[in-house]
């Protein structure tokens, strides 16, 4: 027999919040209470931001970064670079080059790494586009900027090769990101500083 | 010039889930990635949960327990022991205290603790109520289970005055050594209380 503590809403917020990054079970019941006690100031503008993001929000067709427009706004600021693309695993590093101010170029996300163990192959990461864009005349240089694990290392060989032929220049990150770190929980000045010494491959 | 990464309706959310305790700036980032990525396995039943929530979730007007009903669960549970009411700063304590099934009584959520500094006066307090309670003459047992903090001790004095002339016991939890801690970490006050309390093999 299970004792009830609390109304089965409340037991699935708990749940659901739980499944979020950087909440356990503990801190998603604090979460579900702080959002109870703060009905009207947190609890309903963040069912209206969900519903906003779960509405608007879609993936650029051109770059895979997210955001509310397609193309989105990064590929489609004047300001920046377009000779120039670097390409990441995931959404949240090009939100860390992005905090870092450390690139004014446009951005590729791949959508994760190649993995033999976890059967994932080059058609199942966005390479293919990667290729074409960077087969553009105007496209100079792909800085290839994946995390220094073995998969990333991995699958940055792997495009280097899918590259060889087209007239564009690679580069890697310098070291100084640490090996086995991944970008997302990089400090800023870190990312800067790996940004700037870029090497050629 | 804000240089902006993405739209600002996924800025709005990451702000507001950075309003949740446990998540920081760089969590929320985080947890709004995840909750983009998976908008159908999350997202949407995170939104739909939080909305039942905003509509149905109540404050009970017996203990001041959140719930979907009124009086909530524990207050209408016929298996509970309707004689003895264990005081509690905060529904998350209210909760602490039914996961640990620790208690198989009602409860009283005080909701917070007197404080000469922040102005809370007895009277923003469920002090009063409280006391109706234990006017009832079939509770016989009063146990204040607030914090072992000065605010929370000075509560608890103020309450034990306040009910003094009706005809209920009035008792605190016991200190002591944490189960599972270690005396090398532990406080000198924890320490000197459990010596105190010693109790015989």
């Amino acid at each position: 027999m299970v004792k009830r503590t609390t109304g089965p809403e409340i037991e699935r917020l708990i749940q659901l919040l739980a499944k979020l990054p950087g909440l356990g079970p503990r801190s998603a019941r604090r979460a579900a209470l702080h959002l109870i006690k703060n009905r009207e100031r947190l609890l309903h503008p963040l069912m209206v931001a969900m519903e906003d993001a779960h509405d608007k929000v879609t993936v650029c067709s051109l770059c895979g970064n997210v955001d509310t427009i397609d193309p989105c706004t990064l590929c489609t600021d004047p300001r920046r670079d377009r000779s120039v693309i670097c390409v990441v695993e995931d959404v949240g590093d090009l939100w860390a080059l992005e905090r870092a101010n450390a690139w004014n170029g446009l951005y590729h996300v791949l959508g994760g790494t190649l993995s033999a163990i976890e059967g994932i192959r080059p058609e199942d990461l966005s390479i293919g586009q990667l290729i074409e864009r960077a087969a553009d005349e105007q496209v100079q240089e792909i800085v290839l900027a994946v995390n220094a694990t073995i998969e990333g290392q991995t699958t940055a060989h792997y495009i280097i090769e899918r590259l060889k032929g087209l007239n564009v220049a690679t580069s890697r990150l310098a070291h100084g990101v640490p090996v086995g770190g991944e970008l997302d929980y990089l400090d800023e000045g870190t990312i800067t500083q790996a940004m700037k010494a870029r090497r050629p491959f």
